[in-house]
């Protein structure tokens, strides 16, 4: 980078430097490699959560910690130990599990973060966004979107878990946030028979009347389940002819990703299926919905099991290999990347070797 | 209109007209209320064929015609008497029955006219498009989109009639109708498994990764299921509170209309609903798939049962009434409208008074 | 097409056919080969119209005819031979010379279809269009969207002339057409400056911070100017090395045609250049702004000078020859056959073969 | 927040949250409430640099530092003090002045990054953008899109100074930052006339034909001249009736902002003339091109003269006030904001109380 011109000497340069530091500001030549980098140097770290353990600790923190007022809500975060201690599984996106003791309620708020609900242990739970009561069972995705009122229930007779997943870190990076408590009351009243979103938008390939010209930015189909996850696995398997099938949850009134800020997918890969190195821009949160198998990740080979979770760096070198036959549900980034131009991806064709193994 | 200068007389004026008419001119002031009209003044007359009629005339045409050769199609099509013997239902939209006697074939063929097949009578029929194999069961909605091969098979051991709507009035004034026939063979290979779009394009909000990035104008989803027609109609009627429910038959990759010439709805009226007088710029032609009832277009009263077909001219005033409950399917021309501007609607409060009925 | 089946005589066909007329329908069969072309079999005849000879007349117009009253325009539109008789210049354009005499003024209405003035000779006359006065200058191109008010007033002391192009057919087709004369008075008030949407919108890369955001189907701004055409043309002919460029007018807030039904362009062919056959769905009609040369549309030679007017059917072979470096105007439907999906165009490496003169 | 449940001591609490640290686990009760802020809580503040300070230190730069080999720019970068060291204006944006010696040449790379240079001081410079010779004069804006090579090259006998913005901080956060130095040479070949996209793309609602459809996310129009923003900015302002005129710099093509990542602005505003007090969310830099004044800034009075330089933070209440007719320019994220469903805007009818002065 920038040489000094004769006569500069490295004290001038160290008396300018002080300078500009006491005027708030920095010459570009010293950092300009660490600033522009060749490729992307995510501070995310390719890291794996165990099912075992995250329940395990959900379980306890159910013990431990009551549900009372208003925001409330019984979270363990995926905190990836590049990010410095804050509370994010990625640079861009929000991993957590939720756990509801049998019968309890968390409480009705709104902010403009967008997340969805993966539901992955129990029964007899349902989330009500604005007014609409979403029954939530294992398998199925249900959406909070940005700004919309919500309000977890339990009715089960034993503890629930979910997975949430949140935009949380990119709408802070743009100063963005906004939260309100629902006024006076903790739950929202439930204003239309249950699960309206899916009876209104889920009529395979039929809307409303004018719902499409009134299309937001965000899904008015609320929910997504898993018998039908299933059946669109199993049917573009057999298009495709395997190893994997790759679906994306949309907003059936634009055929776009169901938030601007946040993707939602669906891999299957077969029993003994294996994917090309693939590279992207963008990080990913993966939730091993059921089976068995192991990535590799920037060399580092990660094995996992049913309910673990995976967070993938921007940008880092990803193959998928299955032992048993395995969903993988995945959220990412990618409608923003996309939206801003930034997206490319990359495939290679030999396997990458192991260098490292994730304990 | 304008006026003649002063010095001008009949017969100078005359001659100008003939000179103009010799070099391929025309005056604009003489026509000009003609030409531009405060409203739509549609050749197109409110018109209906009844079911009785049209299945009597189809099966005749059964006993007469064969199906032998490249292009074959045995169809009757609505010839609305305001055309001057144009075979077209409206201006927009060509209506017709098709019938296939017990084990016929219709061979393939492609056009740039769109087609939609509403599925009226009969079972034990498909359509391939495109190589793929749709099964069409009454009150089923399949697309032959534009420049699409298809054919039609019938393995019933009886005859099968179903509701051809095409955009082919359209097309044809836009100059841009392309046909052949499809090579070699007459019936097309069915390339994949029956049914394909339907498992790959109708998972409720889910769809193949990368498949919204690819949107055509036209709907992957090529078969539209009656038993899913009837769940979202009551859904949507739950919703409302009635009287009606309307549903529009979309593209799930896009959201918009399944053709960008064509749009396909679906209105289910209850018994003893009336709805308030509507008109709107664009025509329809609506096929009565179960109740019965009566509307009154442009003052005119028309009484309609299960198979009855109605033409709707643009900018008329329409009311429906039905004695039992009813689902009315339609083709209309509103994509077009709306793509290029020119769609307005109205509806009033008080019901037009009937000074004629229709026989 | 159709054979009979066994045992169907000539007679009962017959009656069949009368008995289907009768009750308002027609048999596919026999008109399918005339209904669904292999190709576009259009009405439209390449045409052309000579300058001398469309000023003669106008003239003559200005002499005979007054305009005295609301909606009164002298115009003297182009009556394609093909057509039947209607006053279009091809199946989905109105083309037409529009004369004012010395301080005459056309009143104040407005309608659905969308108007372009192209204006060809004199000075000092403007139109004023919802309020905003537009001077035109010849060479200019002033736009009169869809149901824009618009009035048309001379303070010349000479006669002026412009070229008409509108959307009628097209617009009329579809049963949209909406017509309204000023309230009151004959004249709209001028409520800005002279050329407001020249200066608010042309602002080379720049827009009313929020304008895109309002983008409406019609351009906002109404005003291309002869000087920045030109020097577009020569820019864009330097860069392509020549021998023609081709420009088209957009809205700046979308950088879509100025209007959803008809898309105007300018083309500059070099003296000596010559341009390879072309044949695209849609027709054009051309005005020869300046120049001289030939056409060859479907084996037809046209030999061309400044002012004379072609029309261009759809899917007809086109290819042109300057003999002086020469700028050609069209409006075209593209935006329509786009919009709808049924754009496609060829071209040929080799010329086509001259078969006949017109005369 | 959540209150612990019966029988859980402190002691326990700090154990568990110990043995979640440990796997990389955070609680979300406790941290809720900073993560999920009822409003932004930006750690941008606003902020100043002087124009005075800004030329005084670049000046000196010149002296001392050289500029040899690829990827190397003279820039001071202005670093928040909110923002902990980082060399950035604002969360999401990149500003800073560039400063080339006579005759200097600044060697071609390009990056994800996208940037505007907004030309300050001197002539005689030009920015060569994949292969075309932006020239830059004071006011003018010049883009260098992402992923586009560009080099800058001063031909002057003077200093040239300018403002460069960047959306570093976003493509950073996204981690998705790429960069390349240009192959073997240092500078691009100019491989066309000067100044090629203003040519090609300025035409004032003219376009080369087909350029709209193939539009990208980024202009193709990479120069915006001073005159031309002049000239505007005068006709909406008489058009407003002031006292203030805003405009946006746009991509001709799409009429969208220049770059999806980073909106650009010029307001207007008139001697005397005062705004309303504004929040967005969203930061903004700004620039003084012209004029003095004040803005108060959350309470905050900053009093502004010619170049100096401000930093906006997302949801701060922002009013200007100008002593003397006053050009404003700004870079935004807007853009990401919108695309996002992220931006909100809120305006007050009274002046806020200054409750501080910036020094």
């Amino acid at each position: 980078m920038g040489l000094t011109q004769t006569g500069s000497t490295p004290e001038t340069l160290t008396a300018f430097y002080r300078t500009l530091q006491e005027h708030d500001l920095q010459p570009l030549w010293p950092i300009a490699e660490q600033l522009l980098t060749q490729a992307p140097q995510p501070a995310t770290k390719p890291w794996m959560w165990r099912w075992t353990l995250l329940l395990t600790l959900a379980e306890r923190a159910g013990e431990l910690i009551a549900i009372h007022e208003g925001g409330d809500r019984r979270v363990l975060s995926l905190a990836n130990p590049g990010l410095l201690g804050q509370p994010f599984a990625t640079s861009t996106l929000w991993g957590a599990v939720q756990y509801l003791n049998a019968g309890e309620h968390a409480p009705a708020h709104r902010h403009t973060p967008g997340a969805i609900r993966f539901m992955l242990r129990g029964d007899g739970v349902y989330t009500t966004v604005d007014g609409d009561r979403c029954d939530m069972h294992p398998g199925d995705l249900v959406l909070t979107p940005s700004w919309s009122w919500h309000d977890h229930n339990s009715s089960s007779d034993e503890p629930v878990v979910w997975f949430d997943g949140l935009d949380i870190p990119t709408v802070r990076a743009l100063d963005a946030v906004f939260f309100e408590n629902f006024p006076d009351e903790r739950l929202q009243d439930v204003v239309q028979e249950h699960n309206r979103s899916e009876r209104l938008y889920d009529g395979r390939g039929l809307l409303p009347l004018g719902a499409a010209a009134d299309a937001d930015r965000e899904s008015p189909l609320l929910i997504f389940r898993r018998a039908d996850i299933d059946a669109a696995l199993t049917a573009l398997l057999r298009q495709t002819g395997g190893p994997m099938a790759s679906l994306e949850f949309v907003d059936p009134t634009s055929g776009r990703p169901v938030m601007p800020t946040m993707g939602c997918e669906m891999h299957r890969l077969v029993a003994g299926g294996r994917t090309r190195p693939l590279r992207k821009v963008g990080s990913s949160v993966i939730v091993v919905y059921s089976g068995a198998g192991t990535s590799v990740i920037d060399g580092q080979l990660f094995e996992w099991h049913r309910g673990d979770m995976l967070a993938i760096p921007s940008w880092s070198i990803v193959e998928h290999e299955a032992t048993d036959t395995t969903d993988l549900f995945a959220i990412t980034d990618t409608p923003v990347l996309e939206a801003l131009g930034l997206y490319r991806e990359e495939t290679y064709e030999t396997p990458q070797p192991v260098t490292d193994v994730f304990r």
